[in-house]
Formats: C-alpha cells, structure tokens, sequence
C-alpha cells in the first residue's frame, strides 16, 4: 500500500472535528498526525471525547504552536468556529506551499467577498485565498475540486437543499420564484458551545422555528441557486429545530408549469443515478432523517402535491456527515486522489 | 354553589380521552359519572393510566351497557376512532333527548357528506345528525355553539392552521392561491394503537413528512378556509412527525400584494385580542410548542419574509388540549353556559 | 374571600423559580407581588419564559433593589444558586420581622453548620438562622413547619428517599447497613446556567452515572435517615441522568431480617394512607416517573426481590414539583395557614 | 482474497437482524447470501429498513422455503423470537452437515435444559443440540467457540453484566452475596414487535424499572456466576427503561473485605488488557452508553463507595451491537477463523 496520507484536523474539540476524527480512524490510506483545540490544548481527545477513549490518537494543541513549514502535513481539515478560518489559512498558505485544505466553516463559502461582508458583518480577511477557494458540493463541482488547493465545505442545510434544487434549476424545469424551503435540523448543528438555548430541558420535547428571514445559510443558497439558474434567485427558507441531535430534512414546495411532478422526478433519478452519495426514492415517497443517520448519504423523494402544477420534494442527510464532515472527507479524497467513498461509506445506523 | 353537571367520556382508554379526564378531575362545575373503553372494559381507570391513581374514577364499562335514557348524563365527550362515532351517537340521540354531545372523532366535521364519503371511504351514517351538528372552533364559531347540541370538535392540525388563517381569509388580505403550510406534529397525535410505525425506536432521533398529497386534515381545512373566502380555497398542506409527545407548529407561508406583513399581524392581534386562548406575540416573533404544552393557549406569531410580498407565519398548540380536549371542554364550558375558561386555564408546562 | 397573601419569587429566571410562578399563578390565595432575577433585570418574565406570554406579572428586578421592610410581602422563595442565599436571606431577616422564607437552595438544609463546610467547602454564613431553619419535608415535619419562618426545601434526590425510606427506618424494619439508593433524575434537576455537559447534544440519547461516591445530597439523606434511626446511618447512593426534562426515579435495594416485603409494604401504605402527596402503590407495583410528571405526587412501590430478605422499592416524583417548587408552595400553604393542596393539585400531565 | 463466506440472516426485519445487515455490508469477506422475513416475506430489504436502499440485497424470503442442504451457506445468524429457534435450528442441522449457527435468541444459552423450561415455560425442543451449543460470550468462552458448530449468542443484559463481573468471581475478589445489578436500557432491547407499551408517547419523557424479581436475563446471569464461582450465585437484577434507542448502562454494586477498589480495577485492567471490544476507563471513572453508541465496545469503570468496602462498577455498551448482533459477528469471525475485529470496528457514533 502507499504510504498514509497525513491528516490535520483544526478544531478537533467540537461536533465537526470529532466527525472527522471518526470517519479518519477508519480511513485505510490516511494518518490522524495533528490535533488541535486551543481551549482543550494540552489534553487528550479521549477526556474531550470519550467515545475516542480506545484508540492512540495525537494529543491536542493549540493552532499557534503548529509549524505549518515543517509539519510534513497532507492535508488539513478546518472545523473552526466562522470567522476564524480566513486568518489561520491565510497564515498556514504562506508559509507552506503544499497542505491541502478542506475548510467547514463559511469563511470561503461566499465568492463575492461584499457578499461575504453583508451577511457576516466583517470585511473578508483573504479575499486573495477567495478567488481560488472552490465551492466543495461534491456532486456540483468536483471537476473543479480536483484542481483546487482550498475547498470550502458546503453548508449542512445548504447542501440539503442545494442537491434536489441544482439540478432542476439547471434544467429551467421548475418556477424560480416560488420556491419554498422548509427545513429542519437536528441539535448538533448548533455545535458544542455551551449556550442556555442548547440545553437539553430548553430543546427536548419541542419544536420551533429561527432565523426567519435572515439565516446566514440564505447567501449560499442565492449564490449557488443563481449560479445554476443564470439569473437571480431567492428562495424563501425557514429552518427549524428538531429535537434529535443528526439530521436535516428539507421539505421544498416547487412550482412547474411545463413539467409534471413525474418529469421533475425523472430528472432528479437521473442526475444521480451514479453518484454513490445520493439516493433517489421512487416517485412519490419521500425520505426520513434516521434512515441516513451517521451515513454520507442524501436520501431526495418527490412526489405531486393536490394542487395542479406543485410537487413537494423531500431531502434528508445526515448534517454532521454528508452536511459537513463526511462530505469534507469526499472532497479529501477528490483532492487526493483517492477512490471517493473510500472512509466514508459507513451504512446508516437505525434505528 | 349549582348542581354540577355529569359528564361522560366514551373513549377514556386513549390520550384523547385521558385528556379529557385530566381537565375535568380539577374542573369545579362537573362530575365524571361514566368512563367507557371497549376493550378496557372491566378495568379501573389506574391500570389503563397509571396517572390517575390518588383519583376516585368510575370504573371502565363498554358503550354498549349504557342505558342513554336513564343515565342521567348531561354531556358526553366521544373520543373514539373516527368512522364509529356517527352510529354511537345516532343510537344516543335516538334514545335521550337532552345528552349533549362534544364528538373528537372526525365523524361530524365535514358538512358536505359527499366530502365525507369521498375522503373517508364510506357513506356518512348519521346525515341527518350531519346538518345540525356545528364545527367546533370556539373562537369562530362560538355563537352557534352555544345552540348546539352536538359539537364536532375540530382536528389538531386544523385548530392549528385556521385560527391564524381564518382572519387574514375573512378579511380577503392574503392571495388566496399561495397559501403552503408545513405542518409538525408530536406523537401523541397518532393515538395510541399500537402500532409498529410509532414505535419510540421507530420514531425517537429521526424525523420526516407523511401523508404527503393527501392527509383528511385538507378536508376540514378546505371546508373552512372556503367558507371563510366565500369561494372554493385549497391551500398546499404537509405534515411532518416530530419526536415529542405534544404539540403541533404550522409554519404557513402566505403572499400578500396589498398588505404589508406588518398590516397582517396587526390584523391577527385584533382579531384575537379578547381571546382567552389565542396569543398573538409581538411582531417578528415566532412561537414554539414547548411554551403552550398542557395549556389550551395557541401561541401565534408573524414575521416578514426576506422576499418581498411573503409573510411567515408560525401557529403553536398542545395537539390533545387546544388540539382535542382543551378545545373539546372550552366547548362544553359554552354549551352548558359556564364561564369558558372554566377547568382549562392550566399553565403551560415548560421546561 | 380573605385578602391574598403577597409572594415573591428570587430567581425567577431558573427553573425551580419559573415552576414556582407557574403554580402561583393559579393559586386562588396569593398574588405574585415581585419577581426578581439579577442578570435578567429589568426585562419581563415573558422574554425569560415565553409561556408566561399571557399573563400579566411584575417586571424582573435585581434583588438589591428590594426594600425588605416596605415591600409588603409576607413570603417569599428564594431559589437561588446554592451558596448565595444565606447572605439574602440573613439580610431579608434583619431588615423585616414578617416576611416568611421557603429557601429551595440547600443552604439551610443542613442542621449541623461543620457538615454543610464539609460538604459545600465554605463556612455557613448564617449559623444563628439556621438553628430555626426547619427541614422542609412536609409529610415528616409538618408540625414544625408550621410554626417556622425559615423552611429549608428539601432536595430533590432526597426527597424522593427520604419519603420510602423514614417510615421504614422510624420503624425499624430493615437492615440499616445495606440500603443502596440508584437514582435517576431527568436533566431539569441540572438547572439553566449553559454548561458543555448539558446541551442536548451531549445528553440525548444516552444515559450515565455522575457524582459517584460524592454527591451533595448524600449530606441530606445522611441527616435525615440519621435522626429517623436515633443513630448514624450511610446509604450507597448514585444519582444518573436521563434524557427527558422532569421526573427522579430512586431504585432502593433494602435487606430486612425481621419484615417481610409484603410488612414493608402495609408499613409503608400505613404511613401515607391520609397523605395527598404520597401514594403509595398496589404491593408488587414499581411506579413511573411519567405518571408523576407535572404534579406534586409522590408515587412508592415495593415488590419482592428474589433473594429472600431483600426488598425493592421505586419511588418517583418530578423533580421540579415535588421534588422542588410544588413542596415549596405544599411548605408555603402550611406555613400560611391554608388547606395544603391548595394550588398545588394539578394531575399529572401524561402523556 | 479468498472466496467470500455467503452468510445468511433468520428474522431480517426485526432489530437485531438489521444489525447484522448493517455490519455485514461492510465485512470485507463475507457476502449476505440469504435474508428471511416470514411475515415481510416477498418485499425487498429496502421495504423494511429503508437505510438499505442504495444496496443490493437479497429480497425477504419465508424460513420454509430454503433448502438447506442445497442453499451454499457457510453460516447463519438466527435473529429469530425467542422459543421459536430450537425447532428451526435442529432442521437445518438435519439437512445440512456444514452450515454454522450463531443463534442471538435466548433458545440455546441455558446448558440446563430443566432451567430453561422453567424460565421459558416451555419444554426445550433441541435437548441434544444444547449439549453442543457454545455461549457465546466471546471474551470467556473464545476458544470454545472456535470449536463449535452452534454459539448461543448471549443477551444484552447478560454481557453487560457479565463482563465486568466474571473476572472479579473468577478472582473470589468480591462478596458473592452482595452483588446488586441496577441495569438501565435504551428501547430497542425490546424488539420490533408492535405494543403499546413501547410506543414513543408511552415511554418518551419518563423512566421506569420493569421485569422486577423475574426477568429471564436472570436465569443466563445465574448460569455464568455460578460457573466463574464454583458454587451457585445469585444476584439482585432489576432492569429499567431509557427513553433512548441504544445502548445499556449497568451499575453496580460490590462487597468486598480483602480487595480494595483499587485492586478491583486493577484486576479488570489486567483481565482485559488485551481486548479489542473491553475498554476499562481510568481508576474512577465510569462509563457513558453514548460514548459506545453503534460500536462493539463496552466501556467498563469502577470507582470507590463512600461506604467502606464497596465499589460501585459501571459497564457500558450498545444492546443491539456488542450486546447482539456485533458480538454474533465477532463470533462468526471466531466460527470462520477470520480476524475477530473485521467488519466490527465502527467507531461508535457521538453524537
């Protein structure tokens, strides 16, 4: 076999790094070399996550005493809290010509920087890096991953909506302004931070909705479904907290004039009959979180809804995999070389 | 103080019937003199529902040794399944003038009996008892409540989708032909038949829409909205089951050329500012299960959409107190002319 | 109808203080005169609690704003953070003669002033209160009770041991060396300050020990269990976490030489025959703590172990009622003079 | 590689039969070969666990279909209900020379054929194939095993156990007459089948212990102590429910008058030094099910008790992986001489 790639994981402390951790540990062509965590910095990941408790893993470090020229790193994965990333990339780009990056925050996500300013309050930081940094929706772009040196990892819910969207927009098969996006997530898409709102007894045996009208998520989705459309696009999202900790279900009302609910099933079956990643349910069924849990896999169904020329499409992945670490480590692989599923193709745990 | 009046609950052995129970034990006008559970029969009401166990409660019989002219009752609740309601309470009618009756069941609601037959499979067995009976959405209908003799008590998602919607309807300030609502149910909804699909392993960790096209919820849906706008509406309608025991949230998408969003809420908060049992919260803000669960409040809220011309609406309940028996006892507290918060003011139970 | 009793509420922004205005709020005796929570001030309880949305109450003021000798009260609760109300409380007592105390914080529980510095590692700051304090488990000390100013409501755990096992101990009949308590709470009883450990995320799904060989509450048990045996008595005692909001579970493995289980359990129906809060379940019948959920009952079971001699007991309450603010308000109704179950009688909300 | 083993699964749509689905997918040399289901019998895997339905499976078949002596498998796992395996097994033993069972029902642990029959209340069908059946507890019975043609797979409770325990009696470390077994488990030990008991309204939000002095789990526990001991061995046992799907925490409680604590852990330490699925945490601490959630380890841990002389021990593992299915797949890896962690090493899934 080939010698081991060698692996870095930034922010190895919270839900995103320690996905990484898990599917790595089980990764036959790559090495776990570096991590980090700088509140945790000096402790084992087993006190930090127990579940790690068997197996030999780095120590965590904080991200400054890392010596980006002389770590011999492969690649790293960048779980670090949004607006963090852009300065310690910046820095890791200059002084090493080689790591490879795989970013899961939003700070490379937006290619219009004023658009990246509007929606997170700052100016962008490497607006350089932005120009070459590639949108990492596996499916979408992978010609274009397997060039790139930096991969921004697509949003959980962005990714959830992105896949059954993208390839109906592109089509000009269904009504660009009366999309509606309804989704809904589980707890761990929130992250590890300990905030009052996240606390067992406030989110258990409940059911709600937030950022109405302004999540951040929004400014991906503009950018990717205008892309695909070739002119503006806005669609109405509305996410919501389920009280589960993996999982997104986007329910999407679509409008079509000139094609059938069936039509717009075909050509979702189609445009992912060979993508090991993404499943299409036969016409009319719809899929559920939990068959997708803890799997790489998005599960989309659609079926015709009563009123004439509507269909409602369903989308499910698993928000700590397919919406953020496993797909990070799909595009690992794109950038690799590697066989894409290699690591990855974890079968779903349900219940 | 008054006689109280003696209530009966047919159906004591489901959550439906249970939360009738649970209401009128602390209820101060009413005594429960009959319990009936078919297959419970025999039974005390503590082995059924543990919770009732401090309670001295009539012990379970079965519908059919009840002797309706000499029973002395003053009101029934029918909690049974739908479709064996309309000959329970045919019989009922036929033998005691003077029992009043609050049915939960679907059995009554739908005033065109071809509606009925069309979504339920089969011909209507009581039309007669159809043209009197009035649809139980107090806060719309209460005066012709007060006449009535039997009550069709409203469905959970319906109660859920028309207290927000009716008013905007009535006063013709949303487009009648864009109206989507995503709707999020807790399990308690599905009653308790035992059933494989709502299993906790099933159901617990997961989440995902059924009845996707046609759920029979549309049907009172349609009939009310309709009624409402004068002219035939069918709004797009999904519901989703999420994994918690109470509460339903609709969140409705709606367009409005000629009212502003801020003009919709306002139009909600007078519509239901004297209401004891709708809270409209301050604009911009949505409402969550959690805060209404146990009580018969409906927490409504509204806030613009990003897009222009769209208000999000969000509508909370307790699927088995403003969903069923809250709702189901505020009709009986009009019925018998009692103060109609009487017994169903409880608190919400958070956390 | 007698003037109602003013009440405050010192930590209204927690969850033994919001579970307290819950029950006052439908109190027919007291009105909810102040509400205070420091970090919180100045916003209404509605933004700290939106179930409270349709109520009117006062707005949150810090505690130093209060002017204990004019602000007319004549009781208040003090759930604070343990450790912080012996200085409140001492201060309350010396600028009004009047006011009344039921303190849900463990500081007054202990009696013995060297034990609470053991286990709290800070000296008392109140000692001369504290030799009034009276150990607030209404069904063992009720007569005291009534004639104190200062309650000390007990704790959770320990109330939910304590009522099993005193009747047991007082009368001799099981070994007093070989009781092993295995409780298991619901994660309210963590309380609301956000730490890692209790988001959602971390605590769904799943189920651990804590606090082995070392939990606060064994000081309590140790006490009470103590004076009831006239000499020392030590429990084994491990408190777990379960993933749901409410509701303690204790498993008790109990030896007995000379009772018989069934003696046990006639011992134990015998003590709680007249009680409303305790009931006690048919003899071989373990309880549930959804069955308690939302109310102030106490629900014990004894069955047989199949090792002869040995005994096992469940007992479950919910930890915020009586387990906390319900035994706070049963402790409040005693100390004013006013039928016990006042308020306090809600049924139990299951499902 | 060599030609892969063709493997069938009895009882594929129920839990523990998806379990092993689940794991044999990724088992680089095996191939599932045969997939029954009586009463799914016809429909595709995907019908009944939609999480396969990107897989290739064989589709359900009724048991009385296969021809055993002309099917080609090298081994079957039986997931079969309880007292409906013996009949099944000594067919297939009759027809077929070769095929290996590993049986995860209850039908073939007890060596005593008197004992079953009175745990079971039925007498055993296969006396003859009980003499050569192996328990399957894999850590102490290993080279047996290797030997067998039929493992009984042991019960979830049982190794939860029985792990931790076994080395103390084997050692005479610990009282034998003191052990207390307060074992909690998540929702899936309790099967597929249909009852209300186990519907998610009935058993979210709340706790309960159950089986209370006759749980089954008792008779193989019986067993396997009184082996380790020498002598007969019988422990307080009593099982609880956890509102989660997975996993099974055992606690507890041990005498000891010449072992302390710390020789105690020190023993476990070195009995399981050289486990790949037996994790012994650090003197102190104890265990967590969500930390093994989805893998095949058990997580052991023990700490001192206040009292002197008692220790208070903490097993952890996943009811449907090491506590089932998992623990079948490392035996058919002992059975078929492969590398006993392969295709069993999935790193457990937190959170």
């Amino acid at each position: 076999m080939a010698k081991k790639a060698k692996i870095g994981v930034l922010g190895a402390s919270g839900y995103t790094g320690s996905e990484c951790v898990r599917l790595l540990l089980r990764h036959p062509q790559v090495e776990i070399a570096l991590l980090t965590a700088d509140r945790r910095a000096g402790q084992e990941m087993r006190e930090v996550f127990p579940q790690f408790s068997p197996f030999g893993l780095p120590k965590l470090v904080p991200i400054d005493s890392i010596d980006w020229a002389a770590c011999g790193l492969d690649l790293i994965f960048a779980a670090l809290p949004h607006g963090t990333t852009q300065k310690v990339i910046k820095d890791l780009v200059a002084k090493s010509p080689t790591i490879k990056v795989v970013d899961l925050s939003a700070d490379f996500r937006l290619a219009d920087t004023a658009a990246y300013a509007r929606w997170y309050g700052h100016e962008h930081l490497a607006p350089e890096l932005q120009r070459d940094a590639v949108y990492g929706l596996t499916e979408v772009h992978r010609d274009r991953i397997k060039q790139a040196r930096l991969v921004a990892n697509p949003g959980c819910y962005t990714t959830c909506s992105e896949l059954p969207l993208i390839p109906l927009i592109d089509a000009k098969a269904i009504d660009l302004d009366e999309i509606v996006v309804d989704a809904k997530s589980g707890m761990t898409g929130a992250g590890r931070a300990a905030k009052e709102a996240m606390l067992f007894s406030e989110v258990s045996e409940g059911f709600h909705a937030y950022g109405v009208g302004h999540h951040r998520h929004m400014a991906e989705l503009d950018q990717e479904f205008s892309n695909a459309a070739g002119r503006p696009v806005v669609v109405s999202f509305t996410p919501h907290l389920v009280p589960m900790n993996r999982g997104i279900l986007s329910t999407i009302y679509v409008r079509s004039e000139k094609s059938s609910p069936e039509d717009l099933h075909a050509l979702l079956s189609k445009a992912y009959a060979q993508e090991p990643f993404v499943h299409v349910l036969p016409y009319g069924r719809l899929p559920q979180t939990r068959h997708v849990r803890g799997s790489n896999m998005t599960f989309i169904g659609l079926a015709k809804d009563r009123i004439a020329g509507r269909a409602i499409i369903g989308s499910a992945l698993d928000n700590l995999t397919k919406g953020a670490s496993g797909q990070a480590v799909q595009n690992m692989n794109v950038l690799l070389g590697l066989p894409e599923a290699t690591g990855v193709d974890q079968v779903a745990l349900f219940p």
